[in-house]
């Protein structure tokens, strides 16, 4: 660990053990300061800004950066106002700490509580946009989370002004342990940050995949995240013609960009004339460079399509994230749920069928974070889920999957209220029995 | 990957999606055939045991293994018993997957589920515990996750014959894809398993704590478990002298080889009189070693007690699970509290007191999977907790702490059932607007 690490992190991790027992009210109050604070220092925020913007421009100029980067790093009015008003957002989300998720007596008079609270210290690390900061800082804050930012180079000045502005906020309320957030400004503080598995708890990444992908390749800190996201539509030869369009129209047209676009159609083989050389002429009217495979080629050239290309294997695993599209012909839902669970990043697949059967055993089969039935690829997404705020997309087996709201922040403690109580009275002979009675009790009420 | 590996892992991974979708009932015939076999298996069983037996006394005379691990590797016909009546335990488990944890609709006719479904694949690496083997598989199944086992080489033939004979049983049933159950045998396969992240969803290592500990620092697997528990009791001023000699006294004496034994008592100096001469005279009938820190020492030595020693700091971070305790005088729960979270593996920590702001304060501010107010440490177990069955206990900040039943085998997937929905409808001018309505609905009713 470097002195500048053990400086930040070792005071953030004690700090996280205070924040943990702040009250909603307090946590309230820190929210409302951030906002205002935000306000109140629009130029000092665009001044540090606008120094980024032209370091950015010249790295622009010199084909190191490209404009969509630079689009993203620009902090102006209205995207401080995004800020504020996504703060008062989650000042508005209910407290998700000290909720009691079950209560168990064991016996009488001893009573086994599971109670929500913070995981304790978070990692965000993230590549150019500034807006990260207030919106981890409003989020974990609320969850009662420390939380270590590291924000990339291009963003240094916008990244550095808003933390200050925010922390210094926290700070002069006087209740709020404001030690608990810390920013990390170098290289080298990022190779220590992934290091610290003995401090730091979880880790968000937020940035492209190949920044998430190395991240989890060199951290023994669980990632919250997704790297990939090939994400597929199944069009069934049971489906609604109109209905799969629209579906796939919507899955790959309407932001291409993300990661919860379509990059493969799968399209049953008896349908290939009903629907898919419609599709094919929507998509290419609309820019999309379509990619067949031998047979949807076939059948394109004898119907006269041009403007369409072979896929090569190589598409079957390739995220565009752009107005391209690999397209294959499947034969079976059976060979299109294959397909599926092995060219795909487990993160969003749909079906569009009319078949009851056949939607079940989509949703059964395939191993993804969202399972779409009749629904765009382009609804799995933390706003739309209703999460109020989502802290990232995760294909992560355990902990949380899907989008993710404050609810990936969380992980539990028991709490065993006794009265004296020795587990030798209930071993050996005469040994006393456990009731093991669900209560409707809260430990809010208790203690 | 070894060409071995290759055979076992990717059948497994296969596997583990059609095993997903099987249902209770095939999966309960699985566990009765399991529970069949074992029993009309019993002399096979008990003939590889002997081998394994017969080479581990010889080790044993050498000096290289202990009687307890001799012992923990007998398997009788009493063991057989306990293995059925494991399995047959399972049984009567409610199927944990598929369930709906929330359901909200979006808009009208676009319905987001919350479905709880397996993790995939399982790692589990013990050492030489042959129960594990019908323990793990009958989770495992129940809740619909692929396994590989990988025993110690002490229970080699033991571990193959059960996990032959259980693997038969669940293939003749004709039902269950066996191939999602396989066993590992050699060193070079542990090594390949830590290895095989992008197979294998999450480990549970069952161990001494220096073998759970070489598994965490060797994969980018999550692993489910604890290396350590040094657990505290911390008797507070306003405690009843009674109730707090009996829960030191249990949390220490009534089964200190354990992992939720109490390992360091931290005493208010208010009541050293009152108290802890008491509770050391105690302890040391009962054949505890104490160790002293210099405070306590000298009111023990001053009161003529002998057969203590002085704790060095040493004491403060180790876990005995034998017969001996260190002890330490705190001025404050603040201070208590800053030991526990200093010292301490956040497993299970306790405060004997009768003050209700203490009770709250210790249980906010320790930060253990499980905080135990007035009853002993030995309680957190999963059979105490109520969970049926216990699949560890976890010291992890995410997906599952403290003790984890079969909650911590399942994960959740999302599933939209629609329309033909597009969220371009959502967007831009005129944009419909998403209604996120809790509904009372099962994903079980509709697909």
């Amino acid at each position: 660990m470097t002195d500048n690490t053990e400086k930040k992190v070792i005071p953030a991790k004690d700090a996280s053990i205070k924040l943990a027992s702040i009250n909603t009210l307090l946590k309230n109050k820190g929210l409302e300061a951030m906002a205002e604070a935000l306000d109140q220092n629009r130029n000092s925020i665009q001044e540090a800004n606008r120094k980024d913007l032209e370091a950015a421009e010249q790295l622009k100029d010199q084909g190191e950066i490209s404009q969509a980067l630079v689009d993203r790093l620009k902090v102006n009015d209205s995207k401080i106002d995004g800020m504020i008003a996504g703060i008062k957002d989650v000042m508005e989300l209910e407290d998700p700490t000290g909720k009691t998720l079950s209560c168990l007596e064991l016996d009488d008079g001893l009573e086994l509580y599971q109670v929500s609270c913070p995981i304790g210290l978070i990692g965000v690390i993230f590549e150019s946009r500034p807006d990260v900061v207030p919106q981890i800082m409003s989020l974990c804050l609320k969850s009662g989370n420390a939380t270590i930012f590291k924000g990339g180079s291009e963003a240094l000045n916008s990244n550095r002004t808003i933390f200050n502005i925010l922390k210094n906020a926290l700070e002069e309320t006087g209740d709020i342990p404001a030690t608990a957030f810390q920013l990390m400004e170098t290289r080298e503080e990022v190779m220590d940050i992934l290091a610290l598995d003995s401090y730091i708890d979880l880790l968000i990444p937020r940035g492209s995949n190949a920044f998430v992908k190395f991240i989890q390749d060199n951290t023994r800190i669980p990632v919250l995240g997704h790297a990939d996201g090939i994400c597929h539509v199944y069009v069934d030869n049971e489906a609604d013609m109109e209905k799969a369009i629209d579906v796939c129209y919507d899955s790959k047209v309407q932001y291409p960009a993300v990661c919860n676009a379509m990059e493969t159609l799968l399209v049953n083989s008896d349908i290939t004339g009903k629907f898919l050389l419609g599709m094919i002429e929507k998509f290419v009217k609309a820019g999309v460079e379509i990619r067949l495979d031998e047979k949807a080629y076939t059948i394109a050239e004898d119907a006269g399509i041009k403007d369409v290309k072979k896929a090569s294997d190589e598409d079957w695993s390739t995220e565009y994230n752009d107005l391209i599209l690999s397209v294959k012909t499947v034969d079976s839902i059976g060979e299109a749920i294959d397909h599926i669970n092995r060219y795909g990043s487990h993160h969003t697949d749909c079906i569009v069928t009319k078949n009851k059967d056949k939607r079940r055993t989509f949703a059964d089969l395939v191993d993804s974070s969202s399972v779409m039935v009749n629904a765009s690829t382009r609804f799995a997404d933390g706003f739309r889920y209703g999460k109020g705020a989502e802290v990232g997309i995760s294909t992560n087996k355990i902990h949380a999957r899907g989008p993710v709201g404050m609810e990936g922040l969380l992980i539990y403690k028991y709490i065993l209220l006794g009265n004296g109580d020795r587990v030798s009275d209930y071993a050996g002979d005469n040994a006393k029995q456990f009731t093991h009675r669900k209560l409707d009790k809260q430990i809010s009420d208790i203690i």
